[in-house]
């Protein structure tokens, strides 16, 4: 816990400082996944040669399946494969995934998918799979000596911050748009004192922070100046969903996409567990799915183009409105290489994704479980995905954070008195 | 699954029927708590003889630690000791349990108590405890041949029943009291379309609804014909602390009291491992914890008579707004032989408690969970718990449901435009 984050991030800033053995795992450096330029692990996030995103790099030894199986029942049991210490169990944490993946008979019937399933972080300890990249962020933070743990972000992350930051006793500042939903704001602060609200979506609140960390000693913005060990935390999701299945790849999967992250780092957990001898070698689809009033990377996909125009969110699905995708481009590749699609709903949409995962599996999701499943549909409708092939779709949040999606939609059948003449009389 | 339930609830209703073998695994009778009198299992709560409250009996056979260790992570490792098939994993359910114990040095230290856990079940599919009760009357009410799947609820058992009835397949009906918080209602709506709201308290719904399960054919009431079933359920939070302690009992625990039935079964969970060999036998103190605005049990308790008084509840806590509560009186008597007592917190300390705990260790929990901080606090403070032994405290929910009691206490510490210069000014 010696070496300390300063400003500027530079790669000098990262030379020099005591990080103490193993503070990484197997990570060995951080890697420009432009040019492929190595720098060392440390708070920096841009390629010093070409401005590309720096991505951690590991030297894996062997990893069993045994091994893995016999770890603890959350993200940790992959800790040889992220960039995080051995000993990372024993700092306090939220613990933080080995959730649900359940089997849905009942959506699948109604979408005509023969074998799908639904990977459902609602049931993480803030309820989005943003307690995984947080949780390996925090790891980076503790390592690097930060004092101030922090994040520009569209609700969740401000929620698993702020959470994680209260029980390893960090000091937080969480930075959202100031029209975030209710629900969302109040879980943020219960955490934390320093919640701090910003008049503008979320590409300014991010270029905001983008300044504070330029300015600031010591901090550690999880998704900025520690994002390629945040990141990391995603590919948890990949490494369940086949030890899950079994040892086994999925045909296709559907992920919701905001930055982009999450899905780069999904396909990137099956890359590494082909590599590792953990699964079979096996082609499969990776889809991407955003709200219409938010979709620049679906636009791009369908316009055949390789950049992604910026756009100004206009969508419900608040946790996915990015207008500027930092791994957009990334999503682009990957879907179009593995020969899935990105494709985008209306906030109706939307709303009809939530009840209908509701009704079907019993999952209360969030608006961007709502654009997920939503644009599984789609995807089934318009004969982008298989039927016929076995498919994963990620529930990343939960439905209380997002109510009002859905308060106009579903309610009481009938008020009653207390008498059995009373209900009898609503022919329920 | 030949089985039909039909009305009345009578002994004779559970004669005769065809179960299917090992409809309910190990379990073998329903036992009478007072007169000890054994009824065959059925659809039935009270004792024919003396009107006593039924209980699951079983006949276990050995069960070893790596046995339950070898099973899935959720409530099914402990089907063997519970009224469930072998096969219960192959019927779609929502897959509850195994959920986070966390060892809270934050909230110790504030505390002044030195091995301090949380049983964190806001974590289970849809956020509270009941999940595990439900999951258990579900596949009873699967087993008896019910057509319909229902409760009458202070919000959490709806919000349980309703999800699970959805995946699996079953018609639902739930009924809640008309003025519950309005997160709940949406909660329940958004799973099922046959949700009944009661102008009336917890007890004039469940009133109504032991009206229609005398009325109504094929109807499994979770809580009322099933209720011996259901209870069963929340033996797994007690298996599971003993199971993450490393198959050692705490000695002491902490526990939300509404009707008083999880409490029952966490002492019978216990109980039930000493006599299997599965843990050391010792002894351990268990607290019921109430708000004082509904406190029905700890008024008993203090007054050290052995008959529960009921009351009107008036409290935010309102998911244990029970105010004559069924299992009371075995409360009382555990508390008392097992050396805890039931003690009781202003709606303030509620507050105070859903607080302290999202900003000690990061869990966001409703009323029930910030009564049973609360009582923990108070405990502690007036000498009743030793702040020396190991002590367990049950989270049962989810903050996210309760929203409002802590929306006037926490928020942004600001509001800024986007610059650095506005962030500067804060002094954060
Ligand atoms: C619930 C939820 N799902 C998905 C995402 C998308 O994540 P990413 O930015 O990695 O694409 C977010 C991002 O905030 C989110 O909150
Ligand atoms: C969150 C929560 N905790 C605790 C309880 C108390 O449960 P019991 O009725 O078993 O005492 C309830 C009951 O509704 C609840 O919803
Ligand atoms: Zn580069
Ligand atoms: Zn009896």
């Amino acid at each position: 816990m010696s070496a300390v984050l300063s400003e500027p991030v530079t790669p000098s800033a990262t030379t020099g400082r005591a990080l103490r053995e193993g503070a990484f795992g197997n990570a060995r450096a951080l890697s420009c996944r432009e040019c492929g330029h190595q720098v060392d692990l440390g708070p920096q996030y841009a390629c010093p040669e070409c401005f590309g995103p720096l991505e951690v790099a590991y030297d894996f030894p062997a990893v069993t399946r045994e091994q893995i199986e016999a770890g603890p029942r959350n993200i940790w049991r992959y800790k040889a494969l992220l960039p995080v210490p051995t000993d990372i169990e024993e700092s306090p944490n939220t613990e933080p995934g080995f959730t649900r993946l359940l089997r849905a008979h009942n959506l699948g019937d109604k979408l005509g998918i023969d074998r799908l399933w639904v990977k459902d972080d609602s049931t993480n300890p803030t309820h989005s799979f943003k307690d995984r990249v947080v949780a390996c962020a925090l790891s980076a933070a503790r390592e690097l000596g930060a004092t101030t743990f922090a994040c520009p972000s569209t609700g969740n992350l401000a929620n698993a911050v702020a959470a994680a930051g209260a029980r390893a006793g960090i000091r937080t500042v969480v930075f959202i748009p100031s029209n975030l939903e209710r629900p969302k704001q109040i879980n943020s602060a219960v955490y934390t004192e320093q919640l701090v609200a910003v008049n503008g979506n979320y590409d300014d609140v991010n270029r905001l922070a983008s300044e504070i960390a330029g300015e600031e000693e010591g901090w550690a913005f999880v998704n900025v100046n520690v994002r390629p060990f945040y990141a990391e935390g995603s590919k948890t999701l990949g490494y369940e969903i086949a030890e899950q299945l079994g040892w086994r790849l999925p045909d296709q999967v559907v992920i919701p996409v905001a930055s982009g992250s999450q899905l780069t780092k999904v396909d990137k957990a099956f890359q590494e567990l082909i590599a590792l001898g953990l699964v079979e070698a096996k082609p499969y689809k990776i889809y991407g799915a955003q709200a219409s009033g938010c979709s620049p990377v679906a636009t791009a996909f369908k316009d055949g183009v390789d950049a992604i125009r910026p756009v100004k969110p206009d969508t419900i699905a608040k946790s996915l409105a990015i207008g500027n995708p930092a791994d957009g481009i990334y999503v682009l590749d990957i879907c179009r290489r593995s020969g899935g699609t990105v494709e985008d709903v209306s906030d109706d949409e939307v709303r009809d994704g939530i009840v209908l995962l509701a009704r079907t599996e019993g999952i209360f999701t969030e608006t961007a479980g709502g654009t997920t499943v939503g644009v599984l549909k789609k995807l089934v409708e318009s004969g982008q995905l298989d039927p016929t092939l076995e498919t994963v779709v990620i529930n990343t949040g939960m439905g209380l954070k997002t109510i009002d999606a859905v308060a106009d939609r579903v309610g009481p059948a009938a008020t009653i008195d207390p008498s059995y003449a009373a209900f009898a009389a609503t022919n329920l």
